[in-house]
């Protein structure tokens, strides 16, 4: 069963990848305009799923996630679905070419990574964002929504396989599953499955990425630091630090801990502490951060592990570094490599910080809260990843794609070049 | 202690990472001053290593891999370091840049991954290539060879690490270990190296990725495929699955599996079976493929698993197929994933199966064995690869790199902008 899904997946990607940039954007415009379409049935759907877990017990705070008729929810999500559709196409782009010898020539061109498993959790506009992004990029995709989104993603569903009938889009490059049991299984299937993209908590991606072979594109933690150098302007370091800790304390990109250089300490941390402490921030300082925060409120001792924790709420661990090669140490072992930021108004230190800090996104003099694939002007994206490999950071269709090398030749064979036996020599000409 | 090699590269990288390419490429300089400086000691070294390996009974063909001296073999190993020193820096590279705001501007620039674990078998050479590589993109490597080569791996390890120590690049950039009980304990350090790199016989490669969370950059098998198509130029068809199968049967691009159109069966077969046999090949015929290959000799019934074998031996399955779509799907079932060729006269039809194949290397009528990073002009490689994600095909010093986001503001916080509760608007203008 989970591997004639996945087969049928593989076939699907198969055909998928030899699209047009048209008929892939035409699929899209079709499914917006399905959904658009059924934008009653669907929001009554998600009406029955917030019922279901309100009933269940499920936390209001998680019930609201499921919410798809909240504010403009639901014409923001098909708008992101117009807006993938429009972005430039990622398939076929010529990344290097080089001639070998005459009439034998090498292109390096991006094209679709194949299929990918993708596993969301709460929230219902994650359908549309992915399945956009999976067939722009020329993936076939298998969708797996959390049980509490059923009604939802199936009428999604529906509307999704019934319009792309209509289009050049095979049926099966867009296959929903909703039993638990089949992801377990489609987790090892990694000769037909590219790539696993789990959207959802840290438990999670945790979870899968124990148990599958498939590389899989997720995030762990989001442990970010600001570190307020010497240098630094105290009312823009104050001003970032708090739009970092509580402009959405839930986010991976949500700063966890607070730097700051020795030699600034005594006449920084009241400021800062303070500007924390009124947007609602309990401090956890450190042994060499607390003297300077005694006239400071709600100043608690950090735990032995407090510079490794991801919080997520309006908590932040605070330390004192000797200077910024010691808070890129800091950093390097602590952080969880998602954005960093450095505050100063010395341009030399800040290149220094940007070159040397490990994370994906490294910044100078602005909120972590920018890392995110929408303010990165990315349309949508897939996630923020903390990988080291393929993609990082906010990654939309680029991580999405990988590349084949094309060789055209007329009939040239190895053993007529040195190395090979033969005596001719590669021309190696970039064009 | 495993650890502590772990976390002496990790601190290595992150010095490495902001080194010039000045400084980098110096360091390559000093390392191949250094090897041909030693070059006698390295080599009497090396055949201390083939006589324990021939008294303690490695097969000859593996026991000359070992050989250090064949040839021009040494000196082919110290002009690649060369070489790679004056390949264009990977580091550093702007890939995309949006101004997001007045101001507030975006850059993505190409990093080192960080730390690279790298086991290799029998060849010596690879020391220096992977070495080389390593420093020219940033990354700190862990390096393990075979225990056959133990006395030539200290030789040139006690090289590096004293010519290093006069360069910018840190001492413990560059590790060398000798037991495999530290390459046990070091797959289990996935918070310091960011990627392993095996290079080796399948059952190595397929050991590892089993073994470690860390994602590892190998290939598995090389099942190549030659497709004839009914508008091949027979001649040309001939050349090609001769050198594609014998001129190195046991590189990982050797041709593995003949496809041939049903239309020019009856034609193509007996030729291109011919051909082979004079080559000293023995067929492996599929049953729709045997009745064609009667007055041909060596033919043998093609076993059950035939089409998804690496003979890496002057043997080949021969198969018939329907037409270009059949060949396509056949290759995309059957294929690792390597490189596959199609030979054609007709244009339509090569770029037909180039766009639909899903390896890292498509080829239009030429052979498969230029499936190399020598002969792709990249001056030495970490391996071919058949992974579909990162690195694919043959990868050099770009598989050794990933990218960061750098933003540079001044003071610029999230809340001000649209979607985090403020009213300006990103601009997004590309660079």
């Amino acid at each position: 069963m989970s591997t004639q899904i996945a087969k049928d997946a593989r076939v699907a990607s198969t055909v998928l990848k030899t699209l047009s940039d048209q008929e892939r954007s035409a699929a899209l415009q079709a499914i917006h305009d399905g959904l658009k379409l059924q934008k009653t049935a669907i929001l009554a759907a998600n009406v029955r799923d917030m019922q279901a877990a309100l009933e269940s017990g499920v936390a209001q705070a998680l019930v609201k996630r499921l919410d798809l008729s909240q504010g403009d929810k639901f014409d923001v999500m098909l708008q992101g679905v117009l807006d993938v559709a429009k972005l430039e196409d990622p398939v076929g782009k010529i990344t290097l070419h080089t001639q070998l010898d005459d009439g034998l020539d090498l292109v390096r061109v991006t094209c679709p990574v194949g299929v990918l498993l993708i596993i969301f959790e709460l929230r219902p506009e994650v359908i549309a964002n992915i399945t956009a992004l999976a067939i722009k990029s020329g993936n076939a995709a298998i969708l797996k929504g959390g049980k509490e989104l059923l009604h939802t993603f199936t009428a999604m569903a529906n509307v999704v396989n019934l319009v792309l009938a209509a289009t050049a889009v095979p049926a099966h490059a867009i296959q929903l599953i909703s039993s638990r049991s089949d992801v377990s299984l489609l987790l090892n299937e990694d000769q037909y499955i590219d790539l696993v993209v789990p959207r959802g908590l840290n438990e999670l991606v945790r979870h899968i990425k124990d148990n599958t072979k498939i590389p899989v594109l997720g995030h762990a933690d989001g442990i970010c630091s600001v570190y307020v150098d010497e240098d630094a302007d105290l009312e823009k370091a104050a001003r970032i630090i708090v739009d970092a800790k509580t402009n959405y304390p839930a986010g991976c990109n949500a700063a966890e801990q607070l730097l700051v250089h020795q030699a600034v300490a005594a006449k920084a941390l009241p400021v800062l502490g303070k500007a924390l402490v009124d947007a609602g921030v309990t401090l956890h300082a450190s042994a060499a951060a607390k003297p300077y925060l005694q006239g400071v409120a709600k100043v608690e001792d950090a735990s032995a592990d407090a510079f490794d924790k991801e919080y997520l709420s309006l908590d932040i661990t605070v330390g004192v570094v000797e200077d910024v090669r010691a808070a890129m140490a800091h950093i390097n072992l602590h952080s969880s490599k998602h954005t960093d930021v450095i505050v100063t108004e010395n341009k030399a230190t800040a290149e220094t910080f940007l070159k040397g800090v490990d994370s994906a996104g490294v910044y100078h003099n602005c909120s972590l809260r920018f890392a995110d694939g929408f303010r990165y002007g990315f349309g949508a994206e897939v996630g923020v990843l903390t990988n080291k490999i393929h993609a990082r950071g906010p990654v939309g269709l680029e991580g999405l794609v990988c590349y084949q090398y094309q060789m055209r030749g007329n009939g040239q064979v190895a053993g007529d070049y040195e190395g090979a036996g033969g005596s001719r020599v590669f021309k190696h000409i970039k064009l």
